[in-house]
């Protein structure tokens, strides 16, 4: 049998427990398997003393995530620390420069400095693996990677939030507004320590940054993301939706077209009835499409203890039996830079206006819309006293035909309240 | 550069044309993305002359596919012929002897012979693979051999029959009777030679055995499996099922419990809102359940040739990266063989009994359920003349006392029809 094969864990929160659990629980398991030993050796977290449900004795400590990584003992550093650069940073390329292998559930860090440390890890022969950065316990890595690697991927896109999804569904059946059911949120403990990372869109917009690497052989590109919150989304869009036939979710987009490469994560309508429509809480849905495969679509657990470190012993499985594949599917001097576009395929779109009381209102609406060259599908205007929703939802137009059509509506002086517009992502 | 990778296919129907289509439109993707070249050199068929709708000149050509696997110039089998022995048995043989590795999509050939392979693999150092084998394009093979390799599989379940699951919702969606369904899919060309393979549910079951093997590391055992398939089931079912919030899908379960292994392929009711309750055509669905990981949901195309040559190559790609997976996710010596055991766990069921039009008749049936311990949840009786069709959902029962039950129900003497029993998942 091959040598063991010897893990330094750094990071003892949640994941990186449910990290050591496993290995504690499945050591047979894991050997059958691996075809070798996998053993924990050292760790390495901020505090010492407090208690993570397990007897921390049997492992080397260090303070210092990097001597970790420089540990003669470990043959892989497991970063679990987070942050986009600091001490976790720090260890990853002690790491790599090392020639270790390194896996990690770092999105953050990755999404920002993916394409450098992928070429540090290839310039020392090391592994760079992430299958937990995205999406948890959805393997959406390794089929984007390894399944996919002899498709032209057209389109990747996913519900990639938990805690975004939590707030919607959950707005949605108690009928709560936004306010309420984030203080909800915050109080069961769903939130990162910085709000915005989650309900911002910045740590789903992270994950889709990765994906479209893997999916389009392209360096990471988070800052080309256009990124929208769910901040904004109300509980009267969400019913009127809801009456339309539609759910809101905060969903990731990624596509190349003849203008470039398009990324974008916002709230959107999306078919009631569709796998996405139905997805409930904190669970996670990714849907990839394949110039072969055609559209496969992967759901699971998104977050969590179990899930998560799951996801990171599916990278530990691999690097133990001697799988080695390039962090972004390619080598780093095969990725090609594609230039950001912004979204230019014509979608329909769901417009909530809030009109004045007033005789022709209507009518200037529509007028306005018409000469901006967007056509109505469908438009409802519900029962009021006093101001006057209505709802419309267009034929499919370009974003410009969009912003233009509101500008004109805002301009005609019938508007109550500023519009709302949220593009409808058929799936 | 390392040396280019050297394919021999076997078998060039719509798989085989289709897996030497992407060798041609992607050889460069595939170059970058498996770090080497991989070309197709040779194939071999039954009839030569046949027009595939692409060059086969640029191809040796070998009329024995066991010549093909001997080739100096062929480093990979890829076996697309079928059928459980026979020629392709004998051309794998052969590629394993010689050490080469095969990518197969032999469901039957691996089902029944599977361990005996596994072995001749392992002992050549060769790798056997077989994505494209199990549910096309749905990554299945891999993600329950590598992402969840440190989990402890509790149960697989499926709808892995595109054909039957078409038959199935076209009944529903069009009203009309399975003969008459059976007729247009015999037509349409979607039913095997030998039919009974599809609707006797045998080609699913054989896939479900692979599952089986891969999730709890023991050979596969075809000949365990309970199958019973869908010629029974009448548009009378299904719509009273629709009308109780059911949708009826021929399912795979497979389940490792205290009695032993569990694998049962039939027609079930599922929650019509589930995830495969929600399953149209011949779009196949997976569900993996593990202690860490949770459930993860893989939906995509069974079959056709796209769907289906990705998944050869996403095997052919793993073995250019230089991937080695056991065939059955441990070493041969690894697996352990499970006592087969009958469906133990209780569930609800859904029984239809017509009855006679006498007085009497539904008391007769309750007092026969109850004496045999099975109890009513749901009971609704139809407008009738004549004959009274009678639905019960049972509470969660044993399948033994259904048995009974149901054949107290037969002694009763108030039946008009045999009843009909049909087993209720929750997923």
């Amino acid at each position: 049998m091959t040598q063991p094969l010897r893990l330094g864990i750094a990071g003892l929160g949640t994941v990186g427990a449910g990290v050591v659990k496993i290995a504690r629980r499945h050591a047979d398991l894991i050997a059958a398997r691996a075809g070798r030993v996998v053993v924990v050796t050292a760790v390495s977290a901020r505090d010492r003393s407090r208690d993570r449900g397990m007897p921390l004795g049997d492992y080397a400590w260090e303070d210092d995530p990097a001597a970790l990584a420089a540990r003669k003992d470990v043959d892989v550093l497991v970063e679990l620390i987070g942050g986009d650069a600091g001490p976790a940073k720090s260890a990853v390329e002690a790491a790599l420069r090392a020639g270790k292998d390194v896996v990690t559930a770092n999105k953050a860090m990755l999404a920002l400095h993916g394409a450098e440390l992928a070429a540090l890890a290839e310039a020392n022969g090391a592994a760079l693996r992430y299958e937990a950065a995205v999406a948890g316990a959805i393997p959406v890595v390794k089929v984007l990677s390894e399944s996919f690697a002899a498709n032209e991927t057209s389109r990747v896109m996913g519900v990639m939030n938990g805690t975004c999804n939590y707030i919607l569904t959950r707005m949605e059946g108690a009928g709560l507004p936004y306010e309420e059911v984030f203080e909800e949120a915050s109080a069961l403990g769903y939130l990162e320590a910085d709000p915005t990372l989650d309900v911002g869109g910045i740590d789903a917009a992270h994950k889709l940054a990765l994906l479209s690497a893997l999916a389009f052989g392209t360096p990471p590109a988070f800052d080309a993301v256009e990124i929208e919150g769910i901040e904004r989304v109300s509980i009267q869009d969400i019913r009127f939706a809801a009456d339309l036939g539609f759910r809101i979710k905060l969903l990731g987009v990624a596509q190349v077209t003849g203008r470039g490469l398009e990324q974008r994560m916002s709230p959107c309508l999306v078919p009631a009835n569709s796998p996405l429509g139905q997805l409930e809480g904190a669970t996670n849905m990714t849907v990839l499409e394949g110039d072969a495969a055609g559209q496969i679509v992967l759901r699971g657990a998104g977050a969590g203890e179990g899930p998560t470190a799951s996801a990171v012993w599916s990278d530990v499985m691999d690097i133990a039996r001697g799988l080695r594949v390039p962090a972004f599917g390619r080598p780093v001097d095969q990725l090609r830079v594609i230039p950001p576009a912004q979204s230019a395929a014509p979608a329909s779109w769901y417009l909530r206006l809030t009109l004045q009381d007033k005789p022709g209102a209507l009518g200037k609406i529509a007028v306005a819309l018409g000469e901006g060259g967007v056509s109505i599908d469908r438009m409802r205007q519900y029962d009021h006293e006093g101001d006057a929703p209505v709802l419309i939802v267009t034929h499919p137009a370009r974003r410009a035909a969009i912003r233009e059509a509101i500008e004109a509506t805002e301009a005609s002086g019938v508007l109550a309240e500023p519009p709302v517009a949220l593009r409808i992502e058929t799936v």
